[in-house]
């Protein structure tokens, strides 16, 4: 109800501000008897985690996250997880000035109003920082999917105007941890780069696209009418910080074609595609018809826009409304889609083992 | 959790095949005291409705609702309202050879292995004969936002190429009922009508975007975190049949501005723009800043592909996976979007009536 | 949220007031492939209609029901099953007294206070007649158990002061439907007919207990902490109408005993008992232990009240509060245990399969 | 779904095993801007926490909380409060022989069974240390209904044979907490006392009644149906370790009373009872018709078992099945009952709580 939960039968509920002493979850609903790999969960808090390369922002955090309950010798046992994650390098003082003013395009003016109340350090609970529990769940989720063999990739493919004009198909998708942009192709990946140094330069921030593919999904996930597969994925997205804009498959570009052009026919299933079967000849459903995946790959565009703490003055307004001059301090990203890539993929994971939970009870023959 | 409800404190649940005897749903939740206006309902249905104009699939029916309770002399009484439209044009016959064959991108795969078992006819559950149930939950919050002076529309801003290129506050929303496809402009509307009368006759498709704007919502709409106000707009507009995207305020465009040209600035309270007072001088961040409503129009676009149904002879496979040549049947339209409209604007009403009531109780004050 | 919904993964939201057009409801969640047996849920709904005994109310309903959705050649197809019973036999001048007046120990009062309106023909959305609904979501959940071969047996074990003094295991339970009563005890059912007869005469009602027996429940049926299988099974009972207590296995009666004399000690795997195998040799526990099923039979009591309609004239006051003299009219039943035998069972049949589906993905190696 | 979830708006979530590092939660969707007294909380946790006197457990722990978000300056932010109790006495070791063995009516056969993996150190999650999080839920709760004057009290009104023969007018409410076994009457928590020194030296166990009591609430809280006041209740209290049944006002004693005999009517309102305004004369209902509080008290009992840990040796079987003599070893109660009652008010508090903030949108003026 109140927004800090998400998934039905696997769910994940998160508590903790920026600069409260600790942020944490609980993940119910995990399966019991899943071996619990820690290794795997805090090398995908560090993908994520501030201070990881020269263009995010310089905030030390170790993130490093203590599980609880509910893993009992390495294996999950059914019951919560519960975790924590504690803040070490909170630097309130920072924020001080934030307690009478508003930041443009931050959340400070609307919690303020929707609450009566606040906690400006850091932006409080609308920091980005309450994603790190978001990893802990996906990591947990994605140990789930490896068992089924369904793999989960994200990358950056655009940085302002830098795009990568290549389908995942053309990229090698094992290279996105090669660059610090987390950009598959080495060349583009270089460009995007050298914009954001330069971007960090005019204490300005930049946005982009980040892409997700999922490979190997089972056809059948996804529930019809308000639940379509695809639906509760941009459900997701939508809620991670700075985006803006989501799309499955061929997304807004279906707009440009017509019907008889977009859509994919089957393939008979005695003929093979580069000596693999596949569902269809082309993709444009990204994987998903009628909202239930088709056993295609599930591909969605995710759109960040440039985040709104900039190291340059602006013009504000103070809680009282007033003119305000609001200088440029704090630590910031010049660019979140680099640290953005483990989160859309941590998201991804929710939605697909939630999907894949509910689907195991939809025959009668499997009940 | 299987898909078919919508909303937590008014929550919409629907059920209904394209050909079964009827559709119908329950709107829980919905506070007593409600004036229904029974026409009203009733217009908003037929602004979906098959058979209005010449661009629209010749499917007859009346989408008569009829409600069975939780209404009583003309108010709501808080008990859940119950309701029924029956079908009346079913030509099931038009769809007997589905019984075998799976139409490309449509829901005929996907429904079979994920169920077993599927009612063929005419797209069973998967037909978008079941968004009029949208329609009626959509009108009652309608009534309920009416009360609160808040107002959505919704319009055609694009149909393939032919591209609306004026803001909405250079629109007159008042005229958009006044064309055959909803676009306001009557100049650009004229084009769309003509295009979509060219791609008729090809026995084409064609999509294009939505855009919706809801105008005088409070501020403090929206959870933080997982269920943002963006994030479940989204999840209700990916859900309706045929969207591939959404994109809140300057959405995917976002992407080629800097974070300083972005930044919505606040206005002083003490200022006023064009005679009113705003929040902020722009409005890229939509009405929406960390997940939250600040009190400036909401507006989001919606990508329609052009829907599968073509009238074309296609390649495609049969239930044993074999090649077939599926011939053109049925009735169908060859541009959605002027039906889409109140589909979209419905499911706005349904989020925004959620959130309002749920900010009811959002501090102490007012509980 | 609002009351009207119950399950989880299977889940039953009703519709419908006493004396409106008609009642009904959605089943969501059921799992796809399962043979709708009609006949044996019209039955079902004849063991709960008015007018099926002299001992029970005189009103005329046929309580058909008619599927509208969800069910094709008779499958269930994993979408929504919509269903309506058309209420018939209304004699709402009988109640236009009531529009004034509120009835003691009835929901008159309060659900005027609470909503500010109120249907009050027949109590409205309050009487009891909204459990056929739920005789409905009972009798489907019922197919599934029969696939498990999971039985369900409620039965009246007391009327008033006449009590059956024998364990379920005493008595022969295919003997329940022999008499009009439902108690499988031929000479207790005689004397509690011709108790009721006589408290029919004097215009009065009288409570008493059902008893519930479910056999052959799989362990492992409940989750931990809040959802305890007893819990959501009280839940499930103490919604009825004229419900006003819950107890499992001992129940009320383990605080006359000891630890050392309420414990089921295990029996040995290697042993039997009566030439079966059996977890415990005491079931104190009521099949629950922890909260979760441990495969011996679940048995429970359920209290209920006298209904508070009397054919003898009452004091109460009307709706400005002032004391006026409620005369008797329109029809009731001198004792609802025999009509509530049913409803039991359709609750435990919902509570029951929504554990065995949610139980379905509670470990890795199943999912 | 899972089970460690209670409540729809004001949600507590739980995690956490008796022998692991912490137990702990998070409360989603408390109102904003409530003052947090800490002292009230943590004397909350002292009534129930163990080794308070002679005759509780002896295991030692403060169970002190810290919270960790969603609390700033004093005040709830509205944003979820995450808390953790950590474990101090620990004794695993006692516990080692449970690895291979199941105890008696407890929960680890029916945990090994459900999940193929269990923490079986003192029980892990099926052990009472939990309720220790839902004090922390219920304190919180409580602070909220202070605001609106509503207390609750809850108290022992049977332990084994030795019973409180007065009503709840009858009794002075303020007295409870000046006895060790929590009965507001002198003489017979005297009796109690004795009785469990005498239960508690044969190394036996004894369980009892708990009588709760919620004055002020006002008209109209509980939804119809499936959700009734007194259902939740039902379903709260049987959520709690070592209940065996509920009743709601006269309960199961209502079978001995006719309806004529156990109606309550109405006062009009004109009229006074013992100087104060009243609903009704009598009150059988337990302050509940329909399902909603009628404004008069509301009261219900709660029967616990004597706890399944007792220091005799017993009879019982190893995880192989096969039959082994259990040891006594550990720590426990003779009589939860004393510590009981601040979990029951406490989850009388959250069922309070939720249904006071949802009725708050259930009339259209108020929205």
């Amino acid at each position: 109800m109140a927004g800090n939960s998400f998934g039905q039968i696997f769910k994940l509920t998160t508590y903790g501000e920026s600069h409260g002493s600790a942020i944490g979850g609980i993940i119910d609903g995990c399966p019991a008897g899943l071996k619990i790999d820690s290794d795997f969960i805090q090398k995908e808090l560090d993908r994520r985690k501030p201070g990881q390369s020269h263009i995010t922002t310089q905030r030390k955090e170790s993130d490093t996250v203590e599980f609880l309950s509910g893993i009992f010798e390495g294996l999950t046992t059914g019951t919560p997880i519960g975790f924590i994650i504690k803040n070490q390098n909170q630097k309130s003082s920072d924020y001080q000035h934030l307690k009478d003013n508003y930041r443009p395009s931050h959340a400070d003016f609307t919690y303020q109003q929707k609450y009566g109340v606040r906690d400006y350090r850091g932006g409080g609970r609308s920091s980005a920082r309450e994603t790190a529990c978001r990893i802990v769940g996906g990591a947990i989720a994605k140990l789930i999917l490896n068992t089924k063999n369904i793999s989960i990739h994200a990358f950056v493919k655009q940085v302002g105007h830098i795009k990568l004009n290549k389908t995942f198909e053309e990229l090698d998708l094992s290279n996105i941890e090669n660059t610090l942009v987390r950009c598959p192709d080495d060349e583009v990946a270089q460009q995007m780069i050298t914009y954001i140094e330069h971007i960090k330069k005019q204490g300005n921030t930049i946005g982009g696209i980040v892409q997700c593919v999922i490979q190997n999904a089972p056809v059948g996930l996804g529930e019809p009418v308000f639940d379509k597969l695809h639906a509760v994925l941009g459900h997701a997205m939508l809620s991670i910080n700075a985006v803006k804009g989501f799309e499955i498959g061929s997304g807004f570009d279906s707009i440009n074609k017509t019907g008889a052009e977009l859509n994919d026919v089957f393939v008979p299933t005695n003929k093979q595609i580069n000596n693999k079967h596949q569902t269809t000849y082309t993709n444009n459903s990204g994987g998903i018809q009628g909202g239930i995946s088709n056993g295609m790959p599930i591909y969605f565009n995710v759109a960040f826009k440039p985040v709104a703490t900039i190291m340059q003055n602006q013009a504000s307004i103070n809680t009282k409304g007033q003119a305000i001059n609001l200088e440029a301090k704090g630590r910031h990203d010049p660019c979140v889609l680099p640290r953005a890539v483990p989160i859309v993929e941590s998201m991804a994971a929710l939605v697909m083992v939630d999907f894949l939970l509910l689907n195991a009870v939809n025959k009668i023959g499997t009940v």
